[in-house]
């Protein structure tokens, strides 16, 4: 029965927590609470009209749903490769759930807002009403990705503290070096957002965000994220 | 202890994705969501006869857990008859997932729509105002009804694919090919039933369903779906 | 580390379905959001007076969470003691949580009836405005407190049929008698609560539940429900 | 691949529910809940104001996050080390659930009253208006807190009971020990808490709540919490 269930990753990771833990399983309540929480708040449509808003939220809630897969997936990657149940782990795991948590409100709105500029008929009533506004979304976002991504770096990091505890081979630890570089600059990207947003003038801080644009630039330079 | 966890399905197909695994889980907590979600946007009835109009519900909740439970159990026999946890899977999954989650408002909208005819008390507040919205309607779930059996096909046809790694034998390669026939035979359901609704009339378009039907007809003559 | 997880339960009845199933995971999300329902419907007090209204609550709430955790405690006994995954298990539980979450609302609705001629302060809004709807009332939950028991009787029937597949011994097949003797009692209880309250004038109606005291007696009788 | 998911914790106690269980998931399911009620409550911003009423939450919610996360960790190790699934142990930790449930509401009222004054603009309607409630508001949050440490104490103590059964070594049955002291201490604080409300003056019952400070002093004299 081991020939999917190996306990070695395609890329040669040694697979230290194949089975569902109680970290892996409370967490993915959250995660799964998180994703329901985008659409919760949407009321079942009672006319044509109402349905057709429904429709429309298509794209700010796969945009999200995208997200917090890829984060998911992050989160997947680690638990199955680290296995790890110290306090540590409980500890910043705990942080990155309440981040997600407390960010799933405000990224619907952010996404929305991006989004409403193609329906031209919810424009009347804008959300943004000072132009300084603009900068302080653009701040607040870019440190909640930060936190999300100095969250994933640190569950990384604290596995690689214990690598000669865990037999970590030379294939696992240049597997996690790269990882770790890897959310480590997701997460300096969210820095150089807050930053460039904080110096530029408010009502253009949004255009910020296309530095987030860098990440993909750094990917397509050290490798495909997914396939390595 | 093997008695009943047998690693042989009754079909003879040996199941690879016994235990339960993270993917599984979180599947779970969104199906589960997706049920309650149906439920939870009813309010607690406070009278007698708000209690009467949620029990009136009955019908289109029992026909949208019906159709989740219907998914859930072909999610249930791919995972366990595979269990892969690879990138695509993972990937195709997600999607599934999302549709499930986005339509699962909308289609309680349309069963209540269908429903209504029976309670007369409701129908002087009619949710359709013009003609072409039944044609809209009826591709809108077409469209998604085949989303959702397409991502179920493309689960199957990745463990396709892996038939010589996964060291599928013959008869498991037969139930294979059976169940993505199956499954993209019924997706084809939604694909003409979307076609027929362009066609015809727009205050007829609603017809278009009982092309529906088709999938009956296809179960009775390809053999029972879940006896197999 | 068999110390604890030991294979045969207190009773002697051999446990094949010790470890957690994709079903069990399942029908525990579904629990669970049938125990938030009752709470999530309450809104988040705002003043001190909105906080005493939610502590009132206290009474039908913890009613609710008895009869869901009675329930939920013979669903979690019998799938460690059979661990089945047949469909037609499957099917019997998908009933079950369908009657479960579809009940939830309705039953929170009862038990504040039962208890808010405790708190005079609101019985100026009586929720039932005549006599008929109290025989209403009272027929529609002894039904649906029947299918719950007809279901976890049916699970446990399901179990019987393939006790020689199962190698059920002398003990084993004891006890499953005595737990279907004890469900179907438990659902005639129903029954005969719907029964009487046909009967009697629809005003007094609600008096037929003091059948269900039966169950208590029944109890009594043939040995506790849990200790045995 | 024993290497992290050792069957020995760090402090030497042999973990005997090292697997994920039925119960385990089930009260994961309840705690996720507990977590998501605390946010779900908050509609998702329309605009800029709304939404920095939703960040000004940030200090009421992640202080009741990180007091569900202490019980939560307080939980784990228990059905870690013990890995019970007695009759006893499940109605134990159905009173935790129910009362985590019930309190979740009620404590985010708390916290935001708490962290109201560094608001001012939130402080023209005050929702307390009677000194009197002051000290009902303690006496009740002081007895949810002493009932959340005292069903927590109560598993414990009911492993303690069947420790021979269990065959707890010395250390094992001292760190139990520890344990116990510490839950029960806390509990007490709660009971001391409640006591002194009582008996000072309503308007300043809540000043009552320093004596909370006493488990920060005797953890810092017994040893650090986690860390032991």
């Amino acid at each position: 029965m081991q020939i999917t269930h190996a306990l070695v990753g395609k890329d040669g990771f040694r697979l230290r927590g194949e089975e569902m833990s109680r970290i892996d399983g409370f967490s993915d309540v959250v995660f799964g609470f998180a994703l329901t929480l985008i659409v919760a708040s949407l009321e079942v449509p009672k006319t044509f009209d109402e349905l057709q808003d429904v429709l429309l939220g298509f794209l700010p809630f796969s945009i999200c749903f995208l997200f917090l897969m890829t984060v998911w997936l992050s989160h997947f990657r680690f638990f199955r490769r680290f296995g790890l149940h110290d306090l540590a782990t409980i500890v910043i795991n705990a942080a990155l759930l309440f981040t997600v948590l407390f960010y799933v409100y405000p990224l619907k709105f952010l996404f929305t807002l991006f989004t409403s500029q193609f329906y031209t008929e919810h424009t009347e009533h804008h959300p943004i009403t000072h132009a300084y506004q603009f900068r302080q979304l653009t701040v607040t976002y870019a440190l909640g990705f930060t936190a999300i991504y100095l969250f994933l770096f640190l569950l990384n990091w604290n596995g690689w503290r214990q690598r000669d505890a865990l037999q970590l081979d030379e294939l696992e630890r240049l597997i996690v070096r790269g990882e770790m570089v890897d959310l480590g600059a997701t997460a300096c990207c969210g820095v150089a957002v807050a930053i460039v947003a904080m110096l530029i003038a408010p009502q253009h801080a949004m255009a910020a965000c296309y530095l987030f644009g860098l990440i993909g630039i750094w990917k397509t330079i050290t490798g495909s994220y997914f396939g390595k």
